[in-house]
C-alpha cells in the first residue's frame, strides 16, 4: 500500500492507494466520527462492491442509496434526493457520508456533505480510473445546472480517500481510457518525467498491470495534492489543473452528457490546447505528436466524430467557470512537462482549431 | 455611524450601523470585486429599497431578481432559480450578490453565494430587526427541506453587513417585534446589563427611538461576532445562540411556515427554556417573570393560541438539526446573563411544559 497526505493545515487528509484495501476495517473505519454512514453508490457500482462496502463499515449504522448512474443525474434534484434519505432516517450533523463510485457519485456526495447541516463528514471511496486520479483529490464537489457544467457546487474536503486498484479490474475499457486521459495531462502540465514514464509503460498500463497502476495513481494523486495544496480554492496555480478543460466543457455541453465521457470530452480538449499552444509557437509539431501518440495508445479519441456545431461549442465554452469578465482562459503547453494560463478571445483561430478536430460523417 | 468587525482571520468582515448608509457609495462600493452585481430581493422590499439599492451600486453592472417574500420559499427550489439568473446573465466568479431584504432573502442569497461556482462575494443588507441582530451575522446560510428546518445550507461569510436602521421604519409592528426577541436572547444568554438596558429603554425602543435602535443593534451584533469569532462552525459555544431554538423550530416545524413568524416562536421558546430552567432549579420565578415581563412588553406571544399537538412539537424537535445521536440538546439559563447547554430527553417533562403553553381555544 502507498499512502499520501493532501496538506491542508486541518483539513489535510490521507489518501491511501493498494490492493484489497477495501477489507481493511481497521484502516477506514478510525475516519468515521459517529455512528451513522450513508453509503451514496450507483445502480452500476451497487452490485459489485456495495455488500463489501458494508462489511468494512458493519461497525456502524449502515443505510444505502442508490442512484441512477450517469452525468444527466449530477443535479440538484438528486442532491435534494440525498437529502430526503438523511432526513428520513434522522441523520444528525455526526453522521458521515460514503461515496462509492466514480466521479458522478463523489460530486455529488461531496456536495451534499458540505450542505448537509452545513456541513458533515465524508469519505471518498473511487472506483474508476478518473476519480482515482482527479476528482476524488482535492475538495471539487457539485453537480451541473442546465445551464452549465459544475456550475453549483462547494470546496469541501474529505477525511480520507480510500483507492482500492482492485476495483479497476471491473471498470469497462472507455471508462479505463476516459481516466488515462487526465492521467496524461498531469505528465504534461507539470511532471515531464511522468510523461515519458507513461509513454515508456502504455502498453502494460492498458492490460492494467497493478504495479504500474499504483505507480500512476500514486503519481497522480501526488501531482495533484501538491497543487491544491497551494491552491486549495483555484486563485491562480490549481487552474492548471484544467488543461484541456475549456475546450473538453464546450464538447461536452454542446453534445449534451453522456455522448461523450469527461475523460475522452478532456482527451480532445488537451489535444486542441495543444494544437492552440503549437499555433501560439510555445511547443513544436513533434511535441504535438507525442502527446497524440500517447492519447492514441490510450485509446482515447483524437478528434470528434460526431454530429456537432462548432459555434455551439465556441458560445459553450463562453459560459465555462474559467470565463472572467467575459474573457476565455486557456490553459497552454510552454513545453512538455510546463503549462501555464492564458486569457485568449479570439474566435477567429478558436473557430478554426475546432473545425480541424471536426471528423464527423457529415462535414 | 457605529461599525464593528467580526474578527475571522482572512474571512473578517465589517459590520456598518447607522442612518443613511443605503445612499453612501463610497461605503459599500470597496467591497465589491468585480463588475456584475446580482441584487437579490423579494415583493415587499423591492418596491421599497430597489431603486436606492440600484443608485448605490450604480457604478456596476447590475442584475436584480426578486422573489416571493415569506418563509415558504426558502428552499432549494428557489436556490436553484436564483442560479438560473446568475447563469442566463452569464455572471463569472468574480461577481458580488448583494442580499436586500430579511433573514430568508440573506440565508437563501448566502447559500447561493456559498455555491455558485463554488463560492462567490456576497453582501448582506438586512432590512428588518430580526436579520439586522441576527442572520446576517455569522454566516450561517442555507434553505429548509420539507423534513426540517436550514437542514441544507453552508457556513459562508459577507465580505460585509450594512445596516441602515431607516429600513425599520417601514417594518410592520409584528415584524419589529419579532426582531425584539433575537434582541432580548442575547441579554439573557451572555449580557446581563444589556437586559436591564432593554428594560429600561422598552418603551422608547418600541416607538422605534433612533439612538436605541442603533445602541441595541450594535450592542447584539457585538454579543453575536464575539461569539461566532470563537466558535466559527458551532463546535461549542455559538449553540448558546440557540436559546429557544429548539422549542422554537419545533413550534414553527408543527404549524408550517408563516403561522408564527420566527422570532415569534423564539420568543415562546425562550420561556420554554426559562420554564425548564426554573423546573431544574437554575433560575427562579421571579427571573421568569422578568424574561416574560420584557417579552410581552416587546409585543411578543407568550403562549400558543393555535391549534397544535404537542407531541407533533415533540417529533419536530427530535429531528432538529441539534439533535446528536438521537439526544436533544437545550440552551437552559443558570442566571440571567449566563446561558449553558444540555442534553435532555425527558419526554414527560417535555411534553407537560408544552402543554403548560397551549392556551388554543380547542384545549
Amino acid at each position: 500500500m502507498k499512502e499520501l497526505k493532501v496538506e491542508l493545515g486541518d483539513k489535510s487528509y490521507p489518501i491511501y492507494i493498494g490492493e484489497g484495501l477495501l477489507d481493511q476495517q481497521e484502516l477506514i473505519n478510525p475516519f468515521v466520527k459517529g455512528k451513522q454512514v450513508m453509503i451514496v453508490t450507483n445502480t452500476t457500482i451497487a452490485p459489485l462492491y456495495l455488500e463489501k462496502i458494508k462489511k468494512l463499515f458493519s461497525c456502524f449504522d449502515i443505510q444505502t442509496i442508490i442512484l441512477p448512474d450517469g452525468e444527466q443525474y449530477k443535479t440538484l434534484e438528486t442532491v435534494n434526493k440525498v437529502f430526503t434519505a438523511l432526513l428520513e432516517n434522522h441523520f444528525d450533523r455526526t453522521c458521515t457520508l460514503v461515496a462509492l463510485g466514480g466521479g458522478v457519485i463523489g460530486d455529488i456526495t461531496g456536495y451534499v456533505a458540505a450542505s448537509y447541516q452545513r456541513g458533515v463528514n465524508f469519505i471518498q471511496i473511487p472506483t474508476t480510473l478518473l476519480s482515482q486520479v482527479d476528482s476524488s483529490v482535492g475538495g471539487k464537489t457539485g453537480v451541473n445546472h442546465a445551464l452549465g457544467k459544475n456550475m453549483i457546487g462547494a470546496f469541501y474536503q474529505p477525511k480520507c480517500v480510500l483507492i482500492d486498484i482492485n476495483t479497476l479490474h471491473t471498470l469497462e475499457n472507455r471508462e479505463f481510457s476516459a481516466g488515462m486521459s487526465e492521467v496524461i495531462k498531469y505528465g504534461i502540465i507539470s511532471d515531464i518525467e511522468f510523461f515519458e514514464y507513461l509513454e515508456k509503460h502504455i502498453v502494460e498500463l492498458m492490460e492494467r498491470n497493478e504495479k504500474n497502476l499504483i505507480e500512476i495513481i500514486y503519481r497522480s494523486c501526488q501531482n495533484k495534492a501538491k497543487v491544491v495544496a497551494q491552491d486549495e480554492f483555484e486563485a491562480g496555480k490549481r487552474a492548471l489543473l484544467n488543461l484541456g478543460h475549456t475546450f473538453g466543457h464546450g464538447i461536452e455541453n454542446s453534445l449534451g452528457y453522456g455522448v461523450y465521457l469527461h475523460g475522452e470530452a478532456v482527451a480532445i480538449g488537451i489535444l486542441m490546447a495543444a494544437k492552440l499552444s503549437v499555433e501560439q509557437k510555445y511547443i513544436n509539431d513533434d511535441d504535438y505528436q507525442r502527446i497524440e501518440e500517447l492519447l492514441l495508445k490510450a485509446k482515447l479519441p483524437i478528434n470528434i466524430n460526431k454530429k456537432i456545431n462548432t459555434n455551439d461549442i465556441l458560445k459553450s465554452m463562453q459560459v465555462d467557470k474559467k470565463v472572467i469578465l467575459g474573457v476565455m482562459r486557456f490553459i497552454l503547453i510552454k513545453s512538455l512537462g510546463n503549462a501555464f494560463i492564458i486569457e485568449y478571445n479570439n474566435e477567429n483561430t478558436l473557430l478554426t482549431i475546432l473545425n480541424n478536430f471536426i471528423k464527423s460523417e457529415n462535414n
